[in-house]
């Protein structure tokens, strides 16, 4: 009775997921003085008495964020448990506390349910995380999972969003690319699987890819990293959505514009042959895949010597002044706009 | 693929919302010295040099928990934040931020969401509580809401499950049972509705139930109240099952029994006459109603006279040594044994 179909309504897809949460909590006060940070970072920023607490939450929903045809429990509780630390560490804090919630349909069983938290648990101990709460309930379809998770951090060590120079460094770690086309692989496996249940998957030539899709690891070690290094970024987000989209929010946060250069990206080698055989573009890939769970930060350009030559670290552009906007430097040196491909569960 | 469809499993239902977050999570160990207190009460405890940091979160799922068919999605949203408000008011402690995640299908359009973020927007504004963050996706049936809350206490003010003693009297907030009954009257009237759109519900004579059921306020008063009586619960939880299943688990928790005494139950007139009409026994309704969120506690027998008399609170019985079980004393001076009937999730 109360959803009044009738009205002229606005669909969700229009605005997109962070257009969708500012409409919504834009009018919104702050009532608490130890609320330091509330939406729009990778964590909200709670003070007590000198700590900082981060906290960010994260919702998983089968059909719509994972696959259970080709994504084993015990895999799902890891990666989901990844992806909240991974806000966490993206805010150059230590991850401390998660909260996991879970509604599952009558489909799942027990043993099912074990295995979900199995996976949980391995990230726990991995990341010496502690489980501290959570609510465990029915859905009437399929599985959903929501994490909270709770970092803690030096006031002056917190890294946002809205820090970035016009002439900082851009920096990524790891590589990109990989989680988005191991999925392209599952995909096509489960393609394949429904055609002739009989045929075995052939998963050789792409372990890397995969795992970077089925079991990805947040990047607790970069915080750790550059602290030794003495570096302290002046911005950082971490990459759920694909590149592009999330140092468009660097640079709008920031109010500065960028150039990423093509030929800097860092790809796996078997990120460049899956794409071969795939025949998409691995800069595509690269810029909007997605999953990553890489860190991406500006830093001075002072700190180019303590970062440069880092295996860990890809020095992939810098800022600009915002009026240059954002835009990606070709292999043949032209200049092209970035877009935000970013995955958005709103689109079909 | 993975699921394995083909062995023998156990039904989550065997086990019981509360077995099987015991049952899943009994193996994990804690990591952080900083994590006071995790799984088993309202709220984890993280403390943070001096104040304590209280967690806890909720999972509302359409179908499951509300019914959009007769709850205004304004009113859910105050709801959605009441509940989880309610689990750090039974700390004892302070409510200061949430998070909310929601999950809706394409069939809600963004002035829906409008609504439900308006009752949010109320609860945060009228509770002073800071909305810290979220993250907002789409699911594939129906709207879930997941709500983490954050409050803060002194670490000697904090009140768990477990420190009732065997002399303590109990005592509950408000009054028992109203919010059951007024889902009766909106089911009924549901029913009504559906047989015949033309009519017209007849709601008079039900205000406070149905608003018990629909706007529930979460018990912030009562911490204040406590200590401006100079009275420190022992114990404390919230009634969210039902208040059988609430006193199970202070006596579980603190290996002590209970006796609760019929005629000391707390009924608004209007639980009584609607009882009498639907031909339900109110002390049923008082034990296993659920969703009152109302505060039931323990005090020491020295603070009998701080408490009697107080309009907010009724004294409903004591707790006795764990051997001589948890009973409750009928009108007619009969001892019978406790059941859990708080509502489980995972029953039909």
């Amino acid at each position: 009775m109360l959803e009044d179909k009738n009205q002229e309504k606005t669909s969700l897809a229009e605005l997109g997921e962070f257009g969708l949460i500012n409409h919504l909590t834009k009018h919104f006060k702050i009532h608490n003085s130890n609320t330091q940070r509330g939406i729009g970072d990778d964590c909200a920023v709670v003070s007590s008495e000198g700590k900082e607490l981060l906290i960010t939450t994260d919702l998983l929903i089968e059909g719509v964020h994972f696959d259970l045809s080709y994504m084993p429990l015990k895999h799902l509780g890891y990666k989901a448990v990844m992806v909240n630390l991974s806000d966490v560490y993206a805010m150059n804090a230590k991850a401390k506390q998660i909260t996991v919630s879970i509604a599952v349909s009558n489909r799942f069983s027990l043993e099912a349910l074990e295995h979900l938290y199995a996976g949980i648990q391995l990230a726990c101990d991995s990341y010496k995380v502690d489980l501290i709460g959570g609510d465990t309930t029915s859905s009437t379809k399929g599985m959903l999972i929501s994490i909270t998770a709770v970092g803690v951090a030096d006031k002056e060590d917190i890294v946002y969003r809205d820090g970035a120079k016009a002439t900082d460094l851009l920096v990524v770690s790891g590589d990109l690319g990989g989680a988005y086309l191991g999925l392209q692989v599952l995909e096509r496996e489960k393609q394949v699987y429904n055609v002739n249940p009989e045929n075995q998957p052939d998963l050789d030539g792409y372990s890397y890819i995969i795992e970077r899709q089925l079991k990805p690891e947040a990047r607790r070690d970069i915080p750790e990293l550059l602290k030794d290094l003495e570096v302290t970024p002046t911005s950082m987000i971490d990459i759920s959505d694909g590149l592009s989209s999330e140092v468009m929010h660097i640079c709008t946060q920031s109010k500065v514009g960028c150039k990423i250069y093509e030929e800097k990206l860092p790809l796996d080698p078997q990120v460049i042959s899956t794409c071969e055989e795939f025949n998409i573009d691995s800069t595509m890939v690269a810029l909007s895949g997605g999953e990553d769970y890489e860190l991406l930060f500006t830093v001075s350009v002072n700190d180019f010597d303590k970062i440069k030559g880092n295996p860990n670290l890809s020095i992939i552009g810098h800022m600009t002044e915002e009026n240059q906007g954002m835009n990606l430097v070709t292999r043949a040196n032209q200049e092209i706009a970035l877009k935000a491909q970013g995955w958005s569960s709103f689109n079909e």
